[in-house]
């Protein structure tokens, strides 16, 4: 028996965008180990026979820590030999699938990599806004919400006088803190959306401008998971300036 | 019959790479209009009554302008029902797939957006390299080597100042020009890796750093449609450092 790990990329919520190959290495587990990102309908492809373990982090509870990831997943592969390791979007975005990757190979266990649609462009797209738009954004810029030292991360001070398309990955409880710092570069009324539960049936949203951002999040209850995306691309979503004429209104 | 436009991203080469959510699309088309970046092997997907139109183009030819996709999007959709509009990639990524929807839109046609999965992700993530890993890389800035002007980007002037990876699609041509901008900021030993038909059976690639670059690109016959990546996750490649030395070595 050989000790496998195949990281799948379950897409951004919705059952339906996984890839092929992500579902023929479901169909082929042994083991199934998924977070709370990943789509719970998908365990239905894995076989009648294979372990299913959820080793999300749930809100409030410390659930399993890197190690033990690390550790369930070479244990579980010598014992059993086929693991799959199910993260939600992509498992090289924020998801220390690299780590998981490395360790397990370290260990003499086999790794192949099956790409997945990332969160970071599929939820804007969900709202039809497209990272990228010819005459709008030539690029955009992916930054994590949520550092190791806890602080913003110094890519987006930069991010903030670029023209880049900005997305914010987990990110929610820094929003207050991105807004100011788009508005102490003069950038207040750049177009902004903040998208929960993206793609999926519970999706929310708000659109607006950073200014009005953390009251219109607040006001409208979008809580975790959540996209912040930043850009002119936003002011393409056909709703951007009703909402925003509404925005105006409800401030006088 | 209701004139209807699906957009869907085919991912980044491999036929496996499509999303389960794509392929139901391309079972319920009536037309398929694909470029050359998506894989022949999904119009297999589609109907044997569907009409499957190649709308790409070939190197050194003009074939379709964007109008001319545009025109041909909104006509046969009145004329025979649910277009599937298959692109490379994601359709929101450098795609034009916006363009199309809004014109659609406007001439009455119902659209749909099924993301896929993004080249700019899933081909370095081929070589192994993620985009981003903790304590390496808190972001990833994604930035098209073809703008309007035919200019570099500005964004990639900036990129370059930060910490990102830095990916950059559509940019072999400006290879020589990128590398230079790197090496003017002190950014000559940077890790770099060119990707050609990342994801496919053909894929070809080279690793190193900016300033060997070109020679390498050029001594490997690496050719287009190609991506490039820059930063410190490049060196997470197990061949770097022995790439590294050998590249040392033949320049001794």
């Amino acid at each position: 028996m050989e000790a496998k790990l195949t990281l799948v990329g379950a897409g951004p919520g919705n059952g339906d965008l996984i890839t092929l190959k992500g579902i023929r290495a479901l169909q082929a587990a042994d083991v199934v180990l998924y977070d709370e990102l990943a789509n719970a309908e998908l365990l239905d492809f894995a076989p009648a026979h294979a372990l299913k373990m959820y080793v999300g982090k749930k809100a409030g509870s410390a659930a399993f820590s890197q190690n033990e990831i690390n550790g369930l997943i070479v244990r579980l592969a010598r014992k059993r030999g086929h693991v799959v390791r199910l993260k939600g979007g992509d498992s090289f975005v924020f998801g220390r699938g690299h780590e998981e990757m490395e360790y397990a190979r370290e260990h003499d266990v086999t790794v192949q990599v099956v790409p997945g649609v990332s969160s970071c462009i599929a939820v804007p797209a969900s709202l039809e806004i497209p990272v990228t738009r010819r005459g709008v954004s030539e690029s955009f810029w992916v930054i994590t919400g949520t550092t190791q030292s806890g602080e913003l991360s110094d890519d987006l001070r930069l991010a903030v006088q670029s023209k880049a398309t900005v997305v914010v990955l987990m990110g929610l409880n820094k929003l207050t803190e991105i807004c100011d710092l788009y508005k102490h570069f003069g950038r207040g009324h750049l177009p902004m959306a903040v998208i929960q539960n993206g793609t999926r049936p519970d999706e929310k949203s708000v659109i607006g401008q950073v200014w009005e951002m953390p009251h219109l999040v607040r006001e409208n209850n979008i809580g975790t998971p959540a996209i912040i995306v930043l850009g002119e691309v936003v002011a393409l979503h056909p709703d951007y300036t009703m909402e925003y004429l509404q925005a105006l209104h409800s401030n006088n």
